[in-house]
């Protein structure tokens, strides 16, 4: 079976994915990890408006600082869409005007099935095939319905550490890529005829993801069966990151992760965004808006302090004034300084910088 | 640095320990798991007045079947305690009468720090400093307040994902064994003149717990950097196990750990378990009664149905009927046959059996 690195050239093992964050994971940052061996996931998010241009953006960097070991027919990134609010239309008409499609598309928080289906289809044929699929699940059940309507490349194995969106239920990494894994293999035993998994033609590889933050992380997920670690609260402290200084240096800043930080709806309200589906929340790090809304304040109050703080600047995550969001995982307190993402990556697999 | 096994001198590497379960870690599954080059927890936990009588049968046991390696003057166990509802008195006075007291004893859930060092410097004292003193932390706050109080030998790291009682407010191994395991060593370095951690005299050992159910857990918790693992989950489908078959059968049955387990007060409640500290719930599979819990049906009703399935016996934990608690980590998905003790030791270990 041949490793998670060959189908992606320009990687080296331990594969490293950059998490595709909303309005965070822009070109430079995707070209960075890359460029260090990793793949970057370029976030279109909820909105598909601003892909071309940022696949330009990163296509620019490409041609001015080339990535050793890319291959020609696809960009060596990939991009990631949250489904539940990605216009699929306009995906596919970005994706179709490329030359070069990316590496891979990575697939989030479909509200049904069905729209999951429909992207993993509408991807590949955009793509003429060429962008691998990949397919975030925090549980079995999930995993399993995912291969009957998207037979996905990859999976993403998102643990209950992830920060920023995920399931209330879910397992953290140390059971669920084991048990997933199996899972899935189990799934694909039978179908090949109850017969050796080794021998069915592609069986999907394993990303996992959710508290993974240094090396002893990534070597954690590889001795748990998994093919690669995906990041995303680390690159929240890469230079090349596009975040507000405020949010970086809350991040900097937290500790002690499982005490500190707390998947909620909270933050979402605050902040407008509305039509995650049911059962997902956003896990950050715990602020006064969430401290006054557990207490009971009034949302209205809560959402007057919040506008407050947010007219504030980088004021507004400041402690005594905290009431910005810092979506962050369990692992924020592993996260202590600004790096280059290239570095970040090389350290992730063990090379001393 | 010594490693964790040269303090147990039965025990071989890596160093698989049986959590202390209350009422289901009895005399035989603390001797099987001991026999087989582990460590196993009686449990003693929040009723002292049994543990004389199994420490008793636990002798018994060694007499006929002995452990080679085990030293003359402890035990080749440890005792676990559940420290607000435990007697210290008793405990001091069960412990002093022994010739050779526990290799460690397990304190959990003080409901202060000043309760978790008296508990600490008394049982220290009753043991002669023979027993090494293991303090379960599950965020760092908590560890760096016991290092202060106790001074412990080994930390139980317990993540998120671990089954019975544990706090709400906590993370998964992933994330949690490297941030709780650096920040308790620095703060050694810093008691130390900030100098090379290495050279303080006993820096303590950490073994975690938490989502672990088969060897990749073991190896996947040794990457992150801990001594050793323990395991309550898995040992529930052990042979020696004090369990009845209905919550067996429910463990083996269990699956999509995350999906179907939850942390909650619910259980205790119906179960009539009262005073477990703030912050404390239980880990269980999701059944019907937390399933009317959420639904709204009052906690009369709930009991009522609640007493009716424990009158069933073992029907009560069959499907369409299951009200009777089964307490399980995430791994729980993982757990499959039953098995004796000693074999999953040595599975958990990496040796094929």
């Amino acid at each position: 079976m041949a490793s998670i690195t060959a189908s992606y050239p320009w990687t080296t093992a331990p594969l490293i994915a950059g998490a595709p964050m909303r309005l965070i994971s822009g070109p430079s940052l995707v070209h960075a990890i890359s460029a260090a061996g990793g793949i970057g996931f370029l976030a279109a998010g909820t909105d598909v408006s601003t892909l071309s241009e940022n696949l330009s953006a990163f296509k620019s960097l490409l041609s001015t600082s080339p990535i050793p070991g890319a291959p020609s027919d696809v960009l060596p990134i990939g991009v990631g869409f949250i489904l539940w609010g990605a216009d699929l239309k306009l995906a596919v008409k970005a994706l179709s005007e490329l030359p070069e499609p990316p590496a891979a598309v990575w697939l989030f928080a479909p509200s049904s099935s069905e729209e999951l289906g429909s992207w993993a289809n509408g991807i590949r044929s955009a793509t003429k095939n060429k962008s691998k699929i990949w397919v975030q699940a925090s549980c079995v059940a999930d995993a399993i319905e995912a291969i009957k309507v998207a037979n996905p490349d990859v999976f993403v194995i998102q643990g209950a550490d992830a920060g920023g969106h995920g399931r209330y239920a879910s397992a953290g990494l140390i059971s669920l890529v084991p048990e997933l894994i199996d899972a899935v293999r189990e799934y694909y035993g039978n179908l090949n005829g109850g017969g050796d998994t080794s021998s069915f033609p592609s069986p999907p590889k394993f990303v996992a993801a959710g508290g993974i933050a240094d090396e002893r992380g990534v070597n954690a997920i590889l001795a748990l069966g998994a093919d690669g670690a995906a990041l995303g609260t680390r690159f929240l402290a890469a230079e090349e990151a596009v975040i507000r200084k405020g949010y970086q240096d809350a991040v900097l800043k937290a500790e002690d992760g499982g005490n500190n930080t707390i998947r909620t709806d909270v933050y979402d309200k605050l902040r407008g965004t509305i039509g995650w589906p049911e059962g997902y929340g956003g896990r950050g790090v715990i602020n006064l808006s969430y401290v006054d809304a557990i207490k009971g304040v009034s949302f209205e109050e809560n959402e007057k302090l919040y506008k407050v703080a947010e007219g504030a600047g980088d004021k507004g995550w400041e402690e005594g004034n905290a009431r910005m969001t810092t979506y962050a995982g369990t692992a924020v307190g592993l996260v202590k300084k600004v790096a280059k993402a290239g570095d970040i990556v090389r350290e992730l697999r063990g090379q001393r910088i």
